[in-house]
């Protein structure tokens, strides 16, 4: 029987009862952690032997070039190269940062204010308003650097396919709005891979602000954690054949590929736009980190090999979202007042609970130890209209830790949904 | 003789003598560069080892902290504390960077522009006009970057002690100038070291901006290659105890102490400031490379060890410097048409030929195979008035280069005075 076909008195014993095993749950003085797309120690040490990988100066020179100087602000050509590969566009077609994509992603935002990017008429800090389109749930790190900058968010909604594709279109016949945040393969926090059909209506969109601009975050392009790789078309190409070949800006990193926040990161866009950000990010910087760029591509030596390492990550990583997708059909599945995805790669999985409870839901597991993305974290301003979107990240804590954290988080569920019902009835 | 003293005859001969070397260099087909403060090859080889000194994973733990994953915004405690070490101030009052300084100061000043330092009243874009102040011949990368963002700026005379400090107290009385470049320690390209007494006067300084900032970059703070270490007072506690606390942010990087573009760079500032930026720098990065920070900390422990290791450059750069200081003294000091400094430490030297000829004589240089850094690049807007001023950047090439790079060099100053002197008799 689910919550909704319970009587007042049934719910009431219900409650009682969740509240008796909440109690016990907080005596355990749990301190975990389910906040953030960390990986977890186990998966640190499967990828650990990069420290080791290259320490040797004599292969620090390639193509010609000594990397342990400065120069060559786009990259090393084996970098570019190992990306390329990776993401299936031209080595000229990329420009590798350092450690962080984020960086990068705020950098092109940046300078799209201060300065304009390649067909932008004025800086967008000169435009009267700058709209910015933000499909939802989705990652709260992308929503901030454009609100940081001022710009008007607009919630896209999401659908099994991606963002409304209709919406999308719709909404940039308004000049105003300059661009897009898209995670397309895993999509944060939904897990959900763009079709087809969502790839190309991007490729093929026309929007009124000759500077609309698609910031589409490949996060997690290589990141299954169960089943074989699925192949992303290249929407650098797609934009191109579309007669829009300036639209877009991907991003990728490492970060969940060797060690978080130590790795290398990459910008895919056409030549010219590569050429255009050359000449604005050589203000800011000499050149970014070849060192690491060499001792990157040693280890992850190309596409097929970066897939090989992403089927040991899985080993450590499809377990956690075992654990999460288990404890959530025993526990939650049969009260019937959430629904979720069940994603094959990422890091998160995406929960709607009882519209108005998810704010008290993880108020409650606060209160028992266990943290949580904030609710409302997935939406502009990080308020969630319906309070129902919850990310759910396992990839942090043990599996043990993980299953006492999912056992709180489905109490505090439960116990939220329960107030919520008593006090309508 | 000098060429001042020479009648018309004389000059035209020693023009045609100098013609007939100029010929003769031509002939050598050079390809030398002398344009950019590069440590050379042997500088990079004396600190390789760096690349197999971090290999064993279990060192990547310290406080607690797992420096493989995500976290730490400011930078590990024994990163902080090295600097802290280094520059003579708190770690607290350090946050760690990324493999460059530069990209330290530009988001300084890029978010100073979009969204105001921590005094100011309003962003600096905000503003009618922002003046920045540039103590010539300086860097030109400084320059650039309040450039890039629309500053207006001026010029401030360098002294044999620093910037001229009664300009610089008139200037800063105009509400609107916002700050200053600086590089205290063998100054680019002068080679200066700030004497106490300017170092004071800036630290009280009395600027009617309330946020004023001092971009102090201390990239020369251990690079003796003469002599012995030079001590550096602490600008951060200096202007606290003038009641500026906040006014400065100082810069350093490990670029020319192992890898450039490859090491990892500091902000030095008050906690107040450290705090303000750790709210800006969150949005664009969850936090810079820890690993790099580890590799290096272990490397270059602290600074009395770091210091052992500048000893090392300064056998490979000493020398350098020696061939350009006993060449012009041969060939250009008789002449009697230029001036230079001979500084102890930094990549540069510095020197002033006959008014109206920097140019020529570098266009020259190029002829002949030989790159220099421009002619005006140690000025705002990259315009010397006096097209006078020339840095040499001897660090990059072996010795035999420099010496056939100099001696194109001294022919080149020696015929572009000619000329000069020809065409106004």
């Amino acid at each position: 029987m689910t919550y909704l076909q319970m009587s007042r008195e049934e719910l009431q014993k219900e409650y009682e009862l969740q509240q008796k095993h909440f109690a016990d749950c907080k005596a355990q003085n749990l301190k975990l952690n389910m906040a953030r797309g960390k990986p977890g120690a186990a998966q640190l040490d499967l990828v650990s032997d990069i420290l080791s990988c290259f320490v040797d100066p004599a292969e620090c020179f390639t193509d010609g070039i000594d990397g342990r100087n400065y120069g060559e602000l786009a990259g090393l050509p084996v970098a570019r190269k190992y990306w390329a590969d990776v993401l299936g566009c031209k080595p000229e077609q990329t420009f590798i940062g350092g450690a962080s994509s984020l960086n990068l992603m705020f950098d092109i935002i940046s300078r799209a204010f201060s300065h304009g990017l390649l067909h932008s008429p004025r800086p967008w800090s000169k435009e009267a308003v700058v709209k910015f389109l933000c499909p939802s749930p989705g990652y709260d790190r992308h929503f901030k650097v454009t609100e940081f900058f001022g710009a008007e968010l607009i919630t896209v909604p999401m659908t099994a396919t991606g963002p409304d594709m209709d919406v999308v279109e719709d909404l940039v016949k308004d000049p105003l709005v300059k661009g897009i945040w898209c995670v397309p393969k895993y999509s944060n926090p939904d897990g959900i891979i763009y079709s087809e059909e969502t790839i190309n209506r991007f490729a093929n969109l026309k929007p009124a602000a000759p500077d609309f601009t698609i910031m589409w975050d490949n996060a997690y392009c290589v990141h299954e954690f169960e089943g074989e790789y699925v192949p992303f078309p290249d929407i650098i190409s797609l934009c191109e054949k579309a007669g829009n070949p300036d639209m877009v800006y991907e991003f990728a990193s490492t970060s969940k590929i060797t060690f978080p926040g130590a790795g290398f990161s990459v910008i895919a866009t056409s030549e010219a736009n590569i050429q255009y950000i050359s000449g604005l990010f050589g203000v800011q910087t000499i050149s970014y980190d070849k060192i690491n760029q060499l001792r990157h591509v040693k280890y992850l030596k190309d596409k097929a090999h970066t897939l090989e390492i992403m089927k040991k990550h899985a080993t450590v990583l499809g377990p956690k979202f075992g654990v999460v997708a288990d404890m959530l059909d025993k526990e939650i599945a049969p009260c019937g007042f959430a629904q979720w995805n069940r994603p094959m790669g990422g890091y998160f999985v995406s929960l709607n609970t009882m519209h108005g409870t998810a704010k008290r839901a993880l108020s409650l597991c606060k209160e028992a130890g266990v943290v949580m993305t904030s609710a409302g974290a997935t939406f502009p301003y990080g308020n969630d209209p319906q309070d129902s979107n919850i990310r759910i990240a396992p990839s942090l804590p043990p599996v043990a830790e993980l299953e006492k954290a999912m056992d709180v988080f489905c109490t505090c569920l439960k116990l939220a949904a329960l107030e919520k019902l008593l006090e309508k009835n």
